[in-house]
């Protein structure tokens, strides 16, 4: 095969917001796939806050990029050639395999698409990785009930946006932050939030305060920063508080400055019984089937609405990556690698 | 009846830690109980830390305790007359009737004692809220699974030491953190707990990790303050926080200086998929069957042991109410108000 791959690789780790030096376009001749390996084309590559959490060194829940590594993401590809049993030249198929117009994939790394009859790219939007971040999020720890309040922020984005349908589904009432009139238009008008708070005016902690005049009973935390610090007085008792990421954090190379709220926040954790808890998608691997059940059906039926932002070519993945962490995409964010 | 009723009103509030001025000492005529209603002699007054939040103005779980108002307390009393169906004198008794040497009561506020066998204070030690709240707890949020470890501190107090002991039954390994070297002996030798840590000595975030090589899978919060922060680096991912107590934080008067740790916490809680939760045992009460058939069973078979730091005399519950704030008790606290 003469098609050359291109991939993307971590030159350097940033410090605080990265930059278009922490990434590097590599071209390099293509993969080969072993036995039980197939040869995928990328189709389109998921840009996911997630990934900035990758680039540092340090503790996290998953190990990090190395120097040099293709950089870790969710991709919808074509399988292009197979050894591997189950799979097909001309498949479809999601999985792991980064930021590369070329990769190989075995039967552990990648699934073939399901025939749901939606579009491919939802398999790694509201039916793959960030939908089902919702739906568990919600299902385990949130857990919405008739008539509560759910507040998420980031509201626009892949799992925000369906943090808010899936909590009106549930009977609850869905207040939504997110940056802009624009994007809390579309979270009134598109998706039927029953109120939205634009993040950037000055005054919306007043606004968030109004929109939840009976408190808060769950707040999906997307951001932290200023958004946790409007929420945390209007939190009810028995609020839950999945923590599902910390947009707003993640670029902090040093803690702020005091006083330290440590023992304010748990006072609230105690006198009000909030229970805060940090999950992510793959502890809950075990319900993937129920969470495609029930979205694929909702999706069907046209409850489910979602907004993609798509970029045209890997090479852009790095900057539209950067404005994704800065709130710039309006939308799952997509990069098109190639068009099949 | 002749017998005057004494009791203990708050006759202010304390600014930080409680004083002598804070309590009033009041000598009244007995109260007459109505239709439905008994009058109830106190044999024994439970001290504990969560009062101190009551004698706060302020959003807590519960109301506060007005001026002038006798202090909330659970006791174990005698019933001197009766006007209630169920109840007659001579009965022993345990509610939550508060400072004082006689009380009303109704079906509501008391119970009759169950005929366990146990010595009547265990009603509001042991077998009652003290006992229950480890219980709980631990049975709700803490869930500690046979081989992980369970880090408790006022490990010596009622709470705490439950907290150690039902872990070790549950088989998961028990730590506990106490002031000084003869409570650590304690937790050791006499409730059997695996290692025990000083609180007051200055190395005692090295101890802790030296008593949790592999780390802490439940840490029981009763305290906040330096103990959390020796804790906080030290959790497994997937630990359980149940947020019980705070004593360390009760008598704040303001936030300490920064940087502030919030991003911090959220970050572990994110990384570390912790899950802080804070709970009363009343948010539990359809348990309480469960747990008395359980508690005193390993009562009755010698699995679980309790130590008492008797008062003598409801004028002394001010100050051994303060000496427990600040640890200088050793064992359930309780005030011997009458002998029978």
């Amino acid at each position: 095969m003469s098609e050359q791959n291109r991939r993307i690789v971590l030159a350097s780790r940033p410090h605080g917001a990265p930059s278009a030096e922490n990434f590097r376009l590599e071209t390099v001749p293509p993969p080969e796939p072993g036995n039980g390996e197939i040869l995928l084309r990328t189709l389109w590559l998921s840009l996911d806050p997630y990934m900035r959490g990758r680039m540092s060194e340090g503790a996290s829940y998953a190990k990090p990029v190395e120097i040099g590594e293709v950089i870790t993401g969710e991709v919808v590809g074509r399988v292009v050639a197979s050894r591997a049993p189950g799979f097909a030249a001309g498949d479809l198929v999601a999985g792991r395999t980064g930021w590369q117009s070329l990769a190989i994939g075995d039967a552990k790394m990648v699934r073939k698409l399901p025939e749901t009859g939606a579009a491919p790219s939802t398999a790694i939007g509201v039916l793959g990785m960030p939908g089902m971040t919702a739906w568990t999020g919600l299902h385990n720890i949130g857990q919405p009930q008739p008539g509560e309040t759910v507040v998420v922020a980031a509201a626009v984005g892949p799992v925000g946006s369906m943090v808010g349908q899936i909590a009106r589904l549930r009977g609850a009432r869905a207040v939504g932050i997110a940056g802009g009139a624009a994007k809390c238009a579309y979270l009134r008008d598109e998706l039927g939030f029953d109120a939205a708070v634009d993040h950037r005016h000055p005054d919306m902690a007043r606004h968030l305060a109004e929109a939840c005049a009976k408190g808060i009973d769950v707040y999906w935390e997307n951001v932290g920063g200023a958004v946790w610090d409007a929420v945390f007085p209007l939190l009810n008792p028995f609020a839950r508080i999945p923590v599902c990421g910390l947009v707003a954090n993640y670029n902090m190379t040093e803690l702020p400055p005091g006083p330290d709220r440590t023992a304010a926040i748990m006072r609230a954790v105690l006198t009000k019984r909030l229970r805060i808890q940090g999950f992510i998608v793959s502890d809950f691997h075990a319900q993937e089937p129920e969470f495609l059940r029930e979205a694929g059906a909702w999706l069907r039926e046209g409850k489910l609405k979602y907004r993609e932002d798509i970029t045209e070519g890997l090479e852009n993945a790095p900057q539209a990556f950067m404005a994704m962490l800065k709130g710039g995409n309006f939308g799952k964010t997509l990069v098109r690698v190639a068009t099949d």
